[in-house]
């Protein structure tokens, strides 16, 4: 009957969306809490959390290429490691997420998914979650 | 005394910025809170929730023209329903707003209204609130 | 033993990113709650938060010279008073944090710090704050 814990990640890719949604739900479910908000929190700074389609995987695809786009890598940057384009989509896109939850399920919208933004992958992650009943 | 619903919305516009603060702050006026944080929800993946200048309806229209600027409509897209850029602008708005309330009043600065982000409109659409009290 | 409050904050340039950490885990700690999660909520038009790196100044300057790329300022806006890329810019890295807190510390990520970012300045500022204990 935990209220909090931590979900670890592993990606594949340089630039990724991992669905999650499946392990949050169970979380949600295991809490033994029936309704209130799921707060989601991503500790890292080249990573982020987002919510979006899950039924095409080209939804994803086009998320990751318009923010390479948006944030190109072939430009001068100051920061000298080489990741500041995945500093900035970290602060696009958001370090955090919150979904309602009622009867210990997500009420997330017909086509939503949780999804992990690996932005300077591969690499092992964490996301840590907290459930506050009401 | 609700401490959660569902606001119903009807756009007009294929992309649109739609002030929502005052149902909200009925919302929580009627909740029976007097302190807490509101919490909003958008469960759908071609809109979102923002927070910025209402007095002039010329920020709105800005807003929008960045947007559009930013994920341009005329590049090649691999999700083939063509609203592929309204995906993209969700998950850089954002689905979820959270505001203070105090005294039953949602405690927004002196600029702030709350706007429902349709990218991918008209269309009918849900937000989602929920008061945590505190 | 508050459990909100609110920080006053003076920027000194146009475009600033300003680390708040140490005094919002100065406010968690005087709150007397062990546990919980610490929302943050920026009450401006043309500011914002954001979690990101705060070990490599860099990657501050990378992210402000990134979001004038984004955000162009030399570009035909309708809102007259000028700061329209602000507010841009407002929307898209967001308006409140949320930082979940363990044994009375704010629970970051190894090279997170949290970041007041000023678009419009130099101004005097606020941030309310706001703790959930759980």
């Amino acid at each position: 009957m935990k209220q909090q814990g931590t979900l670890d990640i592993e990606t594949s890719n340089t630039l990724e969306l991992m669905d999650i949604t499946t392990q949050i739900n169970r979380a949600v479910g295991a809490s033994g809490c029936e309704s209130g908000i799921c707060f989601l929190y991503n500790p890292h700074t080249t990573s982020a959390l987002t919510i979006n389609e899950g039924t095409d995987p080209a939804v994803q695809e086009d998320i990751i290429a318009a923010l390479q786009k948006i944030v190109p890598a072939g430009v001068r940057y100051k920061h000298l490691e080489g990741n500041s384009p995945a500093h900035v989509m970290t602060s696009i896109v958001g370090s955090s997420e919150m979904v309602i939850f009622e009867n210990g399920t997500l009420k997330l919208g017909t086509w939503q998914r949780i999804f992990f933004c690996e932005f300077d992958g591969p690499r092992k992650r964490k996301i840590h979650w907290r459930i506050l009943s009401a």
